[in-house]
């Protein structure tokens, strides 16, 4: 049980806050989005090259360029198409990944429930077993998604269990494996009844197709093609933008496609960021968190003690966005 | 029982009243709608904004200010065509917590359905029991979602019954345990075969599963990154409006400009208010009289009593828009 | 059985006809269609505004105006694109009701398959009570969904039993206690095993679950907040566009204007109509249909004998498009 | 069994065969798409009533026109993502069709392979009758959709089979029926037992309820306002779009008025064409096909012979696209 | 066993790596994305189709040619629309591929994890036989989608398996037939009890499902309408494009007329590529990897040796993008 340590996770986990309806508060939050302050040192670079491109034409007096600006809105109009496309794919595999975890959620404490009322109140080792292992499930996926299983955050379920843990190629699958043998075992003792089994089984299933789901969305970015093809026709498009724009705005022509650029840039990074969930960027899923909240939920409805340090990691000092 | 007090929910919960195809009543309902408000708000002060730009540049005779009109329709464009996506989610959001209190709606009278045929119609007393207990569900969950269960709001399903639970952490799930626990002594009592703990299951289940989707809708607005980008994008884009109308308009500017400003910030605003369907905004779901109306229906199902005045906050006076 | 009234429905249920790739005759019903005379009828209004507007700016020779020709572009695609999600979500709606009364069917015919085939052949008394049971269904909800249950509507499944059914609050939760009754009946005289509880479960339970979401859909129109800001985007728009087209076309600007007020308000309008699709209208389900063809599905399969005047019912004079 | 005719289907069947990345080949299949012949028929229309336009205003040269070029734009885009929209409705429904029927062949061949299982390798009767059966389920489906059941196209599963059959109203409710009769006979013989009911139901039930979403995707186009209203919008833009060109292409009008014809009506049409997925045309889905390769998977799964001549119209000659 | 060769799929299954938020790594990979190669090669036709009208014009000094630009615009908007709409439903196919393998994956690994805990421990030899069967029907799937069964990769179950298979039209049904008939006789052999049965099902009747599915995706492109409508509106739509820049940018027509074409034509032939998600190209899915890792996951939860060059295959060298 000790193997979880007290401390908690330190700043790089860092969630950030905000009240959606609060404009300005958002704005103090810059700093902590990497992602911003990425998209917005590539926006200065464009500033570099639109900089460059309109002092050489102005030294050499050379603004009288024709430019066919409805054609040139058009094609922006169809890169912005596009560019809604990518965020809707992206937003769907964020939100796909939150919808599963939820769902973890709900299979882990509908399971406890369903043990909860079948267990004999006295079977205090039984209920703390299967509280240990079922809360491992999550720990397990959480570090399976990222860096790979850190067993030393599991709970120890029995004698060795651990230790015995780490011959496994895929933790997940053990994890639902020693769940059912459990089941299985209960079924002999005549604790569970056939009918238990089967409506245990939509749940404890639920923990594998999570696990799957969430492993094909890490390993399914959008499309390679797609891919390049939308970074080469932003590519494109920046950098002919200052030619569009010189014979209009002269000097302005530097803000003004630092602004496009923003808008181009913006979307397509905040996009390629989104669409894995379970990385570490502020903008990622509170995987660990939400472990720490399941451990919680699935003791306190066996009736089985947890530490109050490990209690704790659920409700975390930090609120957390997602 | 007697915990349910009387009286209705004041006015701060009315929620607006409209026939959808009558213009004109919907204009009546403006001051009702807080967001619509702080809209009109905000339009002001970009009002004020404009007519500082305009005044200025009138002034100093500086009217002859070049723009590139295409240009700024297509990032314009680009701008709604994130606006849509924005809605979009937000909207999906709303419904979907629509639709989980729906399905809890389906989960209760299928529950009470299932257990009124199979109770004896003279066991009365398990009966009222159950009826306060899956009636408690929503209710706790209301509370749950918002500030925190009211305890004085649940039905005393057995004496000490609400005592009992303020212990709780997470009061839906120990509901939901509790239902369980009548199941399996249904069960040994032979009241219930295995086969009724099967078609029971999926209802039961999703009491706990629409629990955890509403939490998950509570705690995932759209992502920060999304956010902070399109409230950039549109503050940039407000505040070079004047410019580009100025050499047409004149003195206009300043009304057109607050029309611009009307669209673009009341999509990003009503998307920023609806994306949270549990709050108390007039907006936001009536969940309290939703699980009142629960609590009517499965009264009525399994023939228990209810005290007139609890019945009748099903059907609150003022009629409700979602 | 003799309470359903031989003669068909009225004209004012009339559902127009029409052959979807025949332009000309889908033309021939404009008069059948209550929105699109609505929508005429606002068209013309705009019209004599525009007349006014030109009439007046002609007599004192200002048509002159600068306007903002890409500005005001802009404006009108954004306007468009959040009607396009209007009408997105009101066509999801009504279509998820045709989807819902689709399931209806589905789930009476599966039960009536399943019964079919565990009830003697010869206990003619069981399969009449539950066929009328069972049909009653969807005509109570077709009533609950429009102006209340019309209880002469329904069959006498055995005696006394529409009278009995005045009682209830909520007609279709009623009912499917009635028929979870009968099941259990049957269960304990052994017609029924545990085994054909379970398969019949998914279809009862997807009764309920029908009236639930058509319940959900009829109460929850697009938020109040989308609603008021989309009209009141529209009554600027149309207002101003007189404005912007003086200048070019004089006279001519009230037919361009008249065609502009045309698209924009027809599809707010019909967005609006269609929500709904429950009510009455000539675009709206036709449940009454639906509930009598169920009714006829169910006695077939069943081998219950209808009245030929009843079974004529579900096959309407009228072909109906929805 | 020699019901089915031999003679394979005439070409009024015949489905376009494309390989998706060949431009080329793609036009040589002009000529057999019907829906591409109508289009091109009514743009060459268009194309007179442009000449007819043209003509009259260079022969009294009227040539200089104003016209609000944005605005036209803005109307066209508007009309455009309102097309998109009844695209996006139209595929749906096509897409929907084609996923019910892949369905149906998922529940054939997994009904087959449960009973192939359970059924003694030596009761060949009770396997030819099943399978006979069950190959009938999608060929009456597919006469139901169209033009109404050709029984001499159904197999003779036991004697007087298809005769008795002819006087049922809903001749898949009737199949569906029979199927679960001979599984009550099986349990009755101890061949099923209880569970086997339980795994059958899910793919038993799926078949009435493919059959029921399909009739309504027939009976459900788009919502007749929507469809009037599309088709009023794109004849008022098109009659005028002459008119918009003139000043700037003079003779050249009459082809560019052709492909912007050519645009507009196409989608239309197609989406009209698409959204009723059981037709004959071209584009629709090969459910006799689709029906031959059922019959044969499911005498395969069970080890019954099938003549080659039958088993031979699974693999047509011609290849389908869909 | 032995059939399985060690040797490594060869370089054309290469399968691009790319870390998503990496631009420049992006265009590293330009030359192993086939698709891309095809686009920039017509491109260039482009190019040399805009050269020769280019150079006609600037040789016949014809270069005032009047157009009309907000109409072009328009259409191109359009056709954007169009493109984005086809790019919707070719990626929907794309990514419904993806989560039907990963739903194979889910499945094998659930009903591997339920045998194995309802096998008694020393059944090796049962549990290799269901192991190899289990770990065949992925492959089998993979060969059926592409070039047809390759039986020499399939695991040679029990003695002839391989060789008996051969006989089979349809061999994923087969293998979905024998795993039914195992079930069946640990049925009788008390092994399994009945509630295992129905536990078991739903994984089983889904591999059937995943297969059928994907037959499905594999056989119904985009409606040929749509294809030919589209490659129609873009190849009429490229030709007039230098015909509408050339009075603006002389001989820069060329180079921006190949820009136009790359983002039109790119959209339409991803599409085409993404939309069979079965082929062999770099954008493909990775079949015979994914196959290879649920053989590896399912020999691991039964407890059953696999040989080290074909667990190996499971970790492929490359990494795989999808």
């Amino acid at each position: 049980m000790a193997a979880v340590p007290a401390k908690r996770p330190g700043p790089r986990y860092y969630m950030i806050i905000y009240k959606s309806t609060d404009w300005w508060e958002a704005l103090r939050h810059l700093r902590s989005s990497g992602i911003i302050r990425l998209l917005l040192k590539r926006v200065l670079l464009v500033g570099l090259y639109a900089t460059a491109v309109t002092a050489f034409f102005i030294r050499f007096d050379k603004m009288n360029i024709q430019v066919d600006k409805e054609f040139f809105s058009f094609m922006g109009i169809m890169l912005s198409l596009l560019l809604v496309f990518r965020t809707n794919t992206a937003y769907d595999r964020f939100y796909e990944g939150r919808r599963l975890w939820g769902q973890l959620v709900n299979n882990c404490r509908n399971l406890a429930v369903l043990l909860h009322a079948r267990l004999p109140a006295t079977d205090y080792a039984t209920r703390t077993y299967f509280a240990r292992l079922l809360a491992n499930f999550p720990i397990a996926l959480d570090g399976h998604l990222r860096k790979g299983v850190r067993f030393e955050k599991l709970e120890e379920a029995d004698t060795g269990f651990i230790e015995r843990l780490r011959g496994a190629d895929h933790v997940p699958s053990r994890l639902s494996a020693l769940l059912q043998e459990l089941f299985e075992r209960l079924l002999r003792e005549d604790i569970l009844l056939p009918a238990h089994l089967i409506t245990l089984q939509r749940h404890h299933e639920g923990l594998l197709d999570v696990a799957g789901a969430c492993e094909r969305i890490k390993a399914t970015p959008i499309p390679f093609s797609y891919s390049y093809f939308i970074k080469g026709f932003i590519t494109v498009f920046v950098l002919i933008m200052p030619f569009n724009l010189l014979d209009t705005y002269q000097y302005l022509t530097i803000p003004i496609t630092m602004f496009g650029a923003y808008a181009l840039l913006g979307v397509e990074m905040i996009g390629d960021e989104i669409e894995d969930p379970f990385g570490k960027d502020s903008n990622d899923l509170p995987l660990t968190q939400m472990a720490n909240r399941i451990r919680a939920n699935v003791h306190e409805i066996l009736g089985v003690e947890l530490p109050e340090t490990v209690k704790g990691l659920a409700d975390a000092p930090y609120s957390v966005v997602f």
